[in-house]
């Protein structure tokens, strides 16, 4: 059976009933809410264009490292990518996914601005659908997940770095969704996505002020678990922290990982085209666009 | 188009929808969900009733003072001129609202429980219906809001400075939700609005118990942010986080703030006739009133 | 009228509606969720066969020890004693209920596993809807409870500690819910009583972990209050938690008690028949019974 992408399964709007009722197939055994296809090995190095995934042979671990100068932007080229990325290490059963960036100042930059200016409808929906798959990916992922934050991670770069099971962040680095900065209003999946790591109090002051925090800020409210001191001891330390699930069964380790994450889909899921509709709706309205433009010129000058 | 008040707005029912939806009005721009209205300007000090408006005109904050002597008790004339100022203020486009009181030994002592002591009926649901009003005015107020505890603020005092987005608080004074002291059952949202602010474990440790939190111990859990040493430090503080939202844009955060929020507000909005009901029909208990006698003989004593 | 089991008052599947409408009898008096029957009055010590129950004529708080050894599994027969003696002094008007265990190494050591394996399905439903009832019956007790964790608390044994209002625990002691350790997916409720103590953040990675926390670590975290010495400190200090609800109206204790903790019980009671057919549908699956023969051989080869 082929590897069900993300929209696929998503597209049945029966997720939410595969993600509580623990699904079964013909045989009694428990599967994974994404269908894993019979699929190369992975061994070594393989080189996607805009993403690289390593598999470390001894520790079972792949590391998913963004790769698209100059910022990792999230274009809809590189979210694909990641997708199937994270699909791929899925289904061969790696021990553990470590996502991190081949760029030393920054995780991600976030979503691909540009993509929000004067936008062709279509195309917004296609982009945002895309975010949709992305965020779902990584954060049902079945797999134990960790960031290495080695870089930036302001606006969507920190939503897929709340979107991993733990974080481990490198000195002097902000990390933090500053929309409210550029005038957008996030979806409550991504508010979620926040409050599922830091607490209720500090989510909404962070999210109104469109706070970015510095690592050691990170650090105190959760919102990152550990500092290292350097992108080697992040990858070892998001190594460690897989290895503490090694006691665990997987399949009861990834349906026990859905349960908890479950109140963080449920409404996206019964509902993606009145998220992507909200979306659509609010970036396009002038007050949207004036505050974005307003922001891209602040952009420029500041380089 | 005329400020419709609280009141107005929630009996469409469709509240929850607006908050959701991000209202948009005939030109395609963001409206907040309680219109404002063409208004005078306000500048100086502006004296209603019981309350005192006082907007700096450096800063643009709106200073709310109670002014009901000897203790802020919450009539429905009190509620009333409230609900009028943070109107007015919002209308006003105030760079935020601080609330505190002009008695510096009591913020608030909080609802005027003669009104709920053998009450007529049809009085009693207006008084709730007021408080009600109150409370969605206040936390869902459009701008920013901050609350500066410069007196004792048990029960109803308690719920207006959780339902601000900061509190700070001169020492050696009391804040908390203690009915169950006078065996009163406080209704959902006001346990939300408790929660939103400290931990869940906390909450329902604290509301059983009755228990008011001395200062140092509020600061602790999180029930303030921050101890002043008078008045003066405590407004000084409240602008300051108030400035902390100066980089965002303002109809984005008042849309993120009442998305973080709608969680507290949705039982309320969609049943507002339920809780009113469940309020009269445990307030005419004989359970209750005899608790409130009882009650309200110990306070005589006290004296 | 007689005492009604929870099971009777669950069935009716107006539960939920009972707690959030706060019931009145007859008389127009608050009655508690479960109703209470005429009962031979408690004093001195009172043996039912698994459980011993023990009142302070002075204090009022009743002390019930499972006394099951060797190391208090709950089969079928303790889960029936614990209900009947949670009623018992429930109906009683004890001032509290202490949950705490004869054997001081260990509190309970959680479900029988062997009512797990090979099940007949019919005696795994009345497995679980006892487990059910014990949970819901110690969760919505209308007195003040808390646990005096003397010995570990594996698994079910962390559950029913965490469904009392406060844990002192002894040191050097191991208590959690490490059921993905023996490929147990445990049900939404549980998690949720995980949740009503630890941050949310925790519990995801500790369930997902199957991690048993150290008494030191479970102080930190939250799971227990305090750390007591010796048994005797800690019913000593159970005794005192239970006194800081004196100036509270009982009543409205009870009421705001299950007011806070509805949204805990609110999918259980709406829907226990889809929790039980969850439980045996995966209990039964190869993958369990595989997984949990594995730990029973582990378990047994470490003896």
């Amino acid at each position: 059976m082929p590897c069900r992408s993300v929209r696929d399964c998503c597209s049945k709007s029966k997720v939410i009933i595969m993600l509580r009722n623990r699904l079964l197939d013909t045989a009694g055994r428990m599967t994974p809410i994404f269908q894993r296809q019979a699929h190369r090995p992975l061994s070594g190095i393989t080189k996607s264009k805009l993403t690289t995934v390593e598999v470390d042979d001894k520790s079972g671990i792949a590391t998913l490292s963004m790769n698209f100068p100059p910022v990792n932007t999230l274009t809809m080229e590189l979210m694909h990518d990641m997708i199937d990325s994270i699909n791929e290490i899925e289904c061969n059963k790696s021990r553990g996914l470590i996502l991190t960036s081949s760029n030393d100042k920054v995780f991600s930059a976030g979503l691909d601005l540009k993509e929000l200016l004067n936008p062709e409808r279509k195309r917004l929906e296609e982009f945002w659908t895309l975010f949709q798959d992305l965020w779902l990916a990584l954060h049902l992922c079945g797999i134990p997940t960790a960031a290495a934050v080695n870089g930036h991670a302001p606006a969507a770069g920190c939503v897929l770095a709340t979107a991993c099971e733990y974080r481990t962040m490198l000195p002097n680095l902000f990390i933090g969704i500053h929309a409210t900065r550029f005038s957008f209003v996030i979806s409550k999946w991504m508010m979620l996505s926040y409050q599922s790591v830091i607490p209720r109090r500090v989510v909404e002051r962070a999210l109104n002020q469109g706070k970015l925090f510095r690592t050691e800020e990170a650090l105190d409210v959760g919102l990152v678990d550990e500092v290292a001191c350097n992108k080697q001891e992040a990858l070892d330390k998001c190594a460690t922290f897989i290895a503490t699930f090694d006691k665990a069964n997987p399949v009861a380790r990834t349906l026990t990982k859905r349960m908890c994450r479950e109140p963080d889909v449920r409404d996206l899921l019964n509902d993606r085209a009145g998220d992507l509709r909200d979306c659509v709706d609010y970036v396009t309205t002038p007050l949207f666009q004036e505050g974005l433009c307003a922001h891209l010129e602040g952009l420029k000058k500041s380089k």
